[in-house]
C-alpha cells in the first residue's frame, strides 16, 4: 500500500465524533467489539485491516459532520454496510475511522403508486422485500447473499446476483441517492423520476463506485409487478460444453430470457449434493445448470419451462428435474446457494474469484481454467451467472503445498486466468467489485488511460482522498 | 455566454484538418453547404451558430488526432451526429471545429451468440434495426426519431422513446464504448460482456454527456429476442384525469408492463386526427391514450391488451380502439408522432420542452401547465410519455403577441413550469438533454453542489475545455 500521510485518531477526535453521533454510538479501544469491523468476507487476513474507531452514524447530518471533520483533520473515513463483500471495499485499510450505516436501517416509504422504494443504507436487502411483498411488487437487482446483505452495500459494489440475465444487476433499478460527498456535503441525486437526462449520470457513477466517491443516505428503488408463477429446471449433462451450449439457444431459438441461468462445475455440483444429503444423481455428471422462468401466467411459464427442457434434452442433458412448486424451487436452489460453504468447508484458503466474459465466450474459459488449474496443481471449483457470463472460478490451496507459498501461487495463478480473462474480451469483475483485493490486477484488464480517468474523478470529488482510499486503484 | 479564451481557426489549422480527414472532407468558407451544421431541431436562431469549419472524419485516429490539435490550439470541438437532438448539443456554440460522425456508418458487427452489436456512432438507428431484423433482435433503446438519428447521438443524449416504459432508455443497452477523450487518446470502455464492476461505470458516464466528455467512435449494444407479436389500443377520454389514471392501474391492479402509454391532450390529439384526414372521433375528447403491449405469444399479448381495454372503460373511456396487425398499429401511431410536425405547421416559434416528473404527479402536473398557460395568455400543447412521467409540454408563440415580446415571456413562462417541475420531484428534461439551451436553468432544479459536482469531473477529464464546451454548466 501507498504510504499515504494521513493523521493518527486521537482521544480528541474520538470525543468530537462522540458529540457527532452520541458515545454509545462510537467504539475505539476494545478490539473485541471492533474485531468484525476489521474484515469482510474475503478469507483471510491479508486483505483485513482494524479500524482506529469505529462509528455508528443515524443520520445524512451525522455523516457530513464526520466526512467534514475526516477532510479537516486528514483521517479516512471508510463507509461500510453488512460486511458481506467479497473484494475487502468495507475494510479500512488504513485504519481510521470506520463509518458503519447499520443503524440507518429504515425502509422510509414503499411509494406504489410511483412504483418506487426509499430505504436507508442499512436496510437488509431480503427485509425489504418482505415489506415489498404484501403490495405486489418487487425489487428485481438483488444479489444472492439477500438474507444478510445491505441495500446500501449492494449499491455500493452494484451487486448483481441469480436473477441479472433477466432483471439486470442492482443499478438498473437505482433512480435516486442522497449521498454525502467526500467534502461533507449532503446531494440529492434524481430521485423518483424514471428517466432523468439532466446533466452527468451523477447517480450510476455513485452505483459500484464501491464508497470512494460518496456515502449513500437515502436509496430510490424503482419496483417492478411481483411475479407471480415461476418454474425452475435442474438440468444435468456429462459434457461441461453441451451444459453452455444450452445458454445462447433458449434465447435466440427459444426466444425467452430465463430468469436465472447458473452453472455448476462438476466438483461444486457432485460434493454440494453430498453434503446437504440430496437425492438428485451425480454419477458421471460433469455440469448441472439451474434454469428458472418466471412471470404472471402459469400457463405461458409452465410453457417455456418446457421449451427450455427440451434444448436442454436436444443438447444432450442426462437428466432434467422441474420444479412447479415454492419448496421444490427452493430445494433446487439450496444446491446452488450451499456452494461457498461447501468450498469454505473444503479448505479456508481459497480465493473466490469473480470473472466475467462474453457469454459465448465460456467454451472457451472453462478448458484454460482447468489448465491453469492443473499447471499449478490447483483445483479451481466453477460456478456462477452463466447466462451473464460471470463465473466464480475460486482456486482452492492444494493441501499438499506448504501455506507460505500459497499467496506467490496465487498471485501467479489469478494474473494467468485474469490474462486469459481479458484475452476473451472480458473483466476481472463481474458483481463483487475491485476493493484492495484485486486493485494490483487492474492494469491486465484496462489500459492506463482508463485507470487515469477513474483517478482524476476521483480526485476531483475527493481531494483530501479521505473517502475509502487505497480502494480500486492507487492515487499516485 | 462566457467568454471563454479560444483561439481562431486559421488556415494553418484547416490545412492540418485537411492532412487528417483528407481534403475533400473539410468544410471552411463555405456558408450555404455549412449552414446545415449551424442548427439542431430547436426552431429559431437563439441557439443556431455558425462552426469556423466542419470536419468529416473516418476513423478513431483521425478523431483523436483532431482533437489534440484542438488542446494543442486552444480550439474548440462540437461532436454531431444526425443534428436531430433538441437541446443545442451538436451547435458549435463556440465556433471552431465541428465534427461530423456522418461518415462513420457502419453497422461493424451484430453478434448473435453474444447478443451484441457494435456500431459507429453515424448509424441511422432505424438501420441498425432493419439489419437486426433477420436475426430476430432488437435494440429495444430507440426513440421516436428512429428514422434519422444516429445512434452516437442518442447514447450521447441517453435518448427515451415511445418504448421506455417497458424496455428502459438507450443506456440501458449500451455496454461498451470506444471514445476518444478530451485529451485525444482512444480508450475502450466496457464491451461484450453484460456484466462489469472493474472500478467506476465510465461507460454510463460517457452515455448523456452530451458530447463533453468524449466522441464515441464505437458503441456495443445489447440486443433482446424482438418480441413477434404486438396489440396497440387507442383510448379516448372526455377527462385529462381519468386517462392519467389508467397508467398506474394498468402496472399495479393489471400486474403488467405495456410496451408504450402514450399521451395527448385534447389539442395535440384533435388538431393532429384532422390534419393527417383520420377517422377517429374527436368531439368532446379531452385527452387520447396510445398503449401497446407486445411478447412472443400472441394470446398472451391479445389477453394484456384486453386486461389494458378494461381497465380504460372502467376508468371511463369514451372510446377504445384496438389494433391487431402491423398498419392498424402503425395507424395508431401516425397520430403520435405527427403530434411534432403539427405543431410546427401551428407555429414555428415554439419550445418543444421534456420535462420529467414521478409518474403518479402528472395528474397535479397537468393542471399547472394550464394555469401558467393562461396565466401567460399562451398555449402549452402537452403530448409524450405518460408511463414515464416524461411530457412534451410545447409553449407557442401567441399571434397575437409581438414577435420581441416571445423571448422574454418564455424565460419567464418556462421559469415558472420549471420551479413547478422541480416542486413535483421532477426535473427539466428526461430525453432531450441540458445543452446551451436549458443550461440556465439548471439551478432551478439542481443545487450548486451537484452542478459542481459535474463541473469538477469535466475539468478532470477535459483541462483544457475543449470538448462541446458551453454545454450543461459553465466553466467558471
Amino acid at each position: 500500500m501507498p504510504p499515504y500521510a494521513f493523521q493518527p485518531v486521537t482521544q480528541r477526535i474520538i470525543e468530537e465524533l462522540s458529540g457527532i453521533c452520541g458515545r454509545e454510538h462510537v467504539t475505539a479501544d476494545d478490539a473485541a467489539a471492533m474485531r468484525k469491523y476489521a474484515h469482510d468476507q474475503v478469507p483471510g487476513e491479508k486483505y483485513a485491516h482494524m479500524p482506529d474507531v469505529v462509528v455508528r452514524p443515524r443520520t445524512a447530518r451525522e455523516i457530513a459532520a464526520i466526512v467534514r471533520l475526516a477532510n479537516r483533520e486528514h483521517i479516512p473515513v471508510t463507509p461500510r454496510a453488512a460486511g458481506s463483500g467479497l473484494s475487502g471495499g468495507a475494510v479500512a485499510a488504513y485504519g481510521g475511522i470506520l463509518l458503519s450505516v447499520e443503524r440507518m436501517n429504515q425502509v422510509l416509504e414503499i411509494d406504489v403508486a410511483n412504483l418506487m422504494a426509499v430505504v436507508e443504507p442499512g436496510v437488509i436487502t431480503n427485509q425489504l422485500d418482505k415489506a415489498l411483498r404484501p403490495h405486489g411488487l418487487f425489487f428485481a437487482g438483488y444479489p444472492m447473499s439477500d438474507e444478510f446483505c445491505f441495500v446500501g452495500g449492494n449499491v455500493a459494489e452494484n451487486a448483481g446476483g441469480g436473477r441479472a440475465i433477466k432483471y439486470g444487476v442492482t443499478g438498473r433499478y437505482i433512480h435516486g441517492l442522497e449521498t454525502v460527498t467526500p467534502t461533507g456535503e449532503i446531494v440529492q441525486l434524481g430521485g423518483k423520476r424514471v428517466k432523468d437526462v439532466t446533466g452527468y449520470d451523477l447517480v450510476h457513477l455513485m452505483v459500484g463506485s464501491e464508497g470512494t466517491l460518496g456515502i449513500f443516505t437515502k436509496i430510490y428503488i424503482r419496483l417492478l409487478p411481483r411475479p407471480t408463477a415461476r418454474v425452475a429446471i435442474l438440468a444435468l449433462f456429462e459434457e461441461v460444453s453441451d451444459a453452455i451450449a444450452v445458454v445462447p439457444r433458449v434465447v435466440t431459438a427459444g426466444r425467452l430470457v430465463p430468469s436465472a441461468v447458473e452453472f455448476m462445475d462438476r466438483f461444486c455440483y457432485a460434493n454440494t449434493v453430498a453434503l446437504i444429503r440430496e437425492s438428485f444423481p451425480t454419477q458421471a455428471i460433469g455440469a448441472a445448470l439451474l434454469l428458472e422462468v418466471d412471470g404472471n401466467r402459469p400457463e405461458v411459464v409452465a410453457a417455456e419451462a418446457d421449451i427450455i427442457r427440451g434444448i436442454c434434452a436436444e443438447l444432450g442433458a442426462k437428466a432434467e428435474f422441474i420444479a412447479r412448486d415454492e419448496s421444490e424451487i427452493e430445494r433446487f436452489w439450496k444446491i446452488r446457494k450451499q456452494i461457498p460453504w461447501m468450498l469454505r468447508r473444503t479448505s479456508q484458503v481459497q480465493s473466490v474469484e469473480d470473472i466475467v466474459v462474453p457469454i459465448a465466450a465460456i467454451p472457451q474459459l472453462l478448458p484454460e481454467l482447468d489448465r491453469i488449474g492443473q499447471s499449478f496443481d490447483t483445483l479451481i471449483p466453477v460456478f456462477g451467472h452463466a447466462g451473464d457470463g460471470n463465473l466464480h472460478a475460486t482456486p482452492m490451496k492444494n493441501a499438499a503445498h506448504h501455506p507460505a507459498q500459497w499467496e506467490e501461487t496465487l498471485t501467479a495463478l489469478l494474473t494467468e486466468i485474469y490474462a486469459v480473462t481479458a484475452r476473451l474480451g472480458g473483466t476481472i469483475s463481474g458483481e463483487h467489485g475491485i476493493g484492495h483485493k484485486r486493485r494490483d490486477y487492474m492494469p491486465l484488464v484496462m489500459e492506463s488511460a482508463q485507470i487515469d480517468m477513474m483517478r482524476r474523478i476521483k480526485q476531483a470529488l475527493d481531494p483530501n482522498n479521505v473517502i475509502n482510499p487505497g480502494k480500486i486503484f492507487v492515487l499516485e
